[in-house]
Formats: C-alpha cells, structure tokens, sequence
C-alpha cells in the first residue's frame, strides 16, 4: 500500500509516519518507483505497537528505539528483550541521600529481595530505583510507608508469575517478543490505572469519619 | 533558619529554594529585616516532600503544586486528597481508537470493576486511562493480554486496602494527608521497580528453552 493507505488504516498522518522512518522506528517501505513507496501490512503493525510504546505507554523515541531494536534483533531472547524494556520504561534514580543512607536502604532491598526468594543482582534496573525510593521513606520520616513494601513485592511476584505464562503461550517469536515489550510498558500503566479506581472504592467504603481526617 | 542553612540540611540549593517560592510549591519564609528571611523546621520537611515529588515520583510542578494546594487547603479530606494526587500521577488518555472501539472498551472496563465489586464511577482518573489500554491491546488483537487485567485488579485491590490501613494508623492529619500523596506517587513507581526484580527472577527461572524463544 501506498503512504496515504498506511496513515488512513493506522490513523497516524503521513508526516508523522515519515517521522517515525527518519527516527529509526519504523522500516522504510520498498521503493518502487523514484517517488513511490510501498508499504506492506508489517508497517501496519508495527506503527500500532510504536503508538502503544509512545502515546499510551508514555516512552521517550529514544527509548522506543532501543526497545525496537531488539524486537528486531536476529538473536533477540526473551530475556534479553525483558532486560531492553524494562531499562527502558524504569526512571533512574535520582541519587538523592548520603552515602551512609545509601548503604542503609541498599541492604534493605537485599533483604527484601531475599525475603521474596528472588535470585537478582543489584544491576536491575529496579533495584537502583526501588533503594531511592527507600532512602525517600525514611528522609521524610515514613517507616510505615515502607512496611507496604513487602505487600507490593508480593504482588509482583504474582504478577510476574502470570504475566510470562501468558508470554509462554504466544506460538510465535515475534508474538512472544511484542507480549514482553507490552507486558512491560503498558502492564505498569494499566496496573496504575487500576490502582486509582481500587483507592478510590477502598477510600469511599472507610466511611465519614475517615473523610473528615 | 537562614537560607544558607536550609539548604545545607536539604541538600538543595537556595536558587532552587527561590525557585519553589517562586513556583508556589514552597512558602516564603518569615521576613526579619529588609534582607533577611528565616525558614522554619516545617520548611526542611516540605522541601523534602518536593524533593520525592520532582525528582523520585517524576510529577510535573504544574501536578505538584495542584496537590500541595490541596495538603494546604483547611478543609482537606482524605478522600479529597487522594482524588487530586490520583490526578497527577495519571496519564490522561491519547483518545486513540474509533468510538466502536471505545464502547466496547468502556463496557469492558465497567464489566472489570463490576466484578472486583467497586463502586467507582467512569470520571475516576484511571477508568479513562485503563479504556485507553484496552483500546490498544484490542488493536493489536492482544487479547491474551487483556486477561491479565483481572489479575492486575485483584493485586490493586489488596495493595488500596493495605495503603489505606496504613494510613488511617497515622495520627496526625498532616500526617495522613503527606500519606495519601506518598502512597499515591512513590507507590507507584516502587511497584514498578518491584515488577522489574521480580520479572528478571521470573524469566530466569524459566529457563533455557524459553531463552530462545
């Protein structure tokens, strides 16, 4: 198909998915002529899944890039597709605390990884990120907020479980592939989603003393 | 205290302190002289809540200063409170997908919720976002994901009852409200840092056949 196909099946303008060909998200179609190029329904798809990856899933070009490029990789392994997206989607640590609160809330992650039975170095894109979080809690005093912490391991846990059963099933490597890089990116959004509407249905049933807090 | 010493216990430096006064988020100090301003203890405490808005939660100032208006406001509630910090932290839907598409993916969502026994309504920030994703997995005929929703929801579920335990234990109602926001912007982000170590335990114990996927 031509360009003008492509933007009226995908709902994304011609502009932008010239855009996304000059950014290395999408592969250029097949030249058939000096000014005309074909599309085919693999442009289709993968304009979805960079939609997905960019409007839904909040990621950074640059981050959808890399992520794409290893969807794309001959030697792509689920795993490693796993270790691409989630340093994509993960904010770094901001580096905030001394290096003695630092140390503190490196062990507590340890032992709440321990806890958990998980067999994972501190090189996780998450690790780093979960200890800012901690050294955050106690900065402002919260050691309460962080006993919630285990609750939300487990959780995780359970989710994880579930979550590469489903990639499991898939047939196809690039099934599989494109399960891992949604799993990721749009798990944690449709988890924070639904985040809000459980807080909400928990704060209205605490009842009116609660309210007046 | 004088500029220069907050900044030195804040670990931020005193433009960036002007720059909070100036952006609403913090307030000014009391006037002393013509050119002195002295800032109190309740000044290092929320600079420090800015601090794990800005840089660890990644909220926009814009969205902090929308929830510290609310942490101030004298009629403040709990249930008030976590509205507005669930609005923050909430992507707002790209509103992709035709409006079929979002019928049916609101029906969905509401056949969700109606399952977990919420009672919830569709203005709720993360209904919309949540729509919004089953739009996208539709379109990408993953519907293998959208299964996955039920087990997302039961985990928030549990997750909303134990922050809200957690926060109904504080005593204060300074407490409580720095709780609420806390809980809503720093859970989120611990959760998916948790997800990404307990996804890399996960893939790895699966093992080689499903490493050459």
């Amino acid at each position: 198909m031509r360009i003008g196909e492509l933007a009226e099946v995908t709902g994304v303008s011609a502009p932008t998915i010239k855009y996304y060909v000059r950014e290395g998200l999408l592969p250029t179609g097949e030249r058939t002529s000096p000014n005309q190029v074909r599309y085919s329904p693999a442009h289709v798809r993968r304009i979805k899944l960079i939609r997905a990856m960019l409007e839904v899933g909040g990621l950074s070009v640059a981050a959808a890039r890399e992520v794409l490029a290893e969807v794309d990789s001959p030697d792509r392994t689920v795993h490693g597709m796993l270790g691409v997206a989630q340093s994509a989607v993960t904010r770094s640590a901001a580096g905030r605390g001394t290096p003695q609160e630092w140390e503190r809330a490196e062990r507590d992650v340890a032992e709440l990884v321990r806890r958990q039975g998980w067999a994972v170095k501190p090189a996780n894109p998450g690790w780093q990120a979960l200890v800012q979080i901690v050294v955050t809690y106690r900065d402002l005093d919260r050691d309460d907020l962080l006993t919630l912490l285990d609750a939300y391991a487990g959780a995780a846990g359970e989710l994880a479980r579930a979550e590469l059963a489903t990639v499991a099933d898939v047939p196809t490597t690039d099934g599989k592939a494109e399960g891992v890089v949604l799993g990721t990116v749009l798990g944690d959004a449709a988890l924070a989603a639904l985040r809000r509407i459980a807080a909400e249905d928990a704060s209205a049933r605490v009842g009116s003393d609660h309210r007046s807090a």
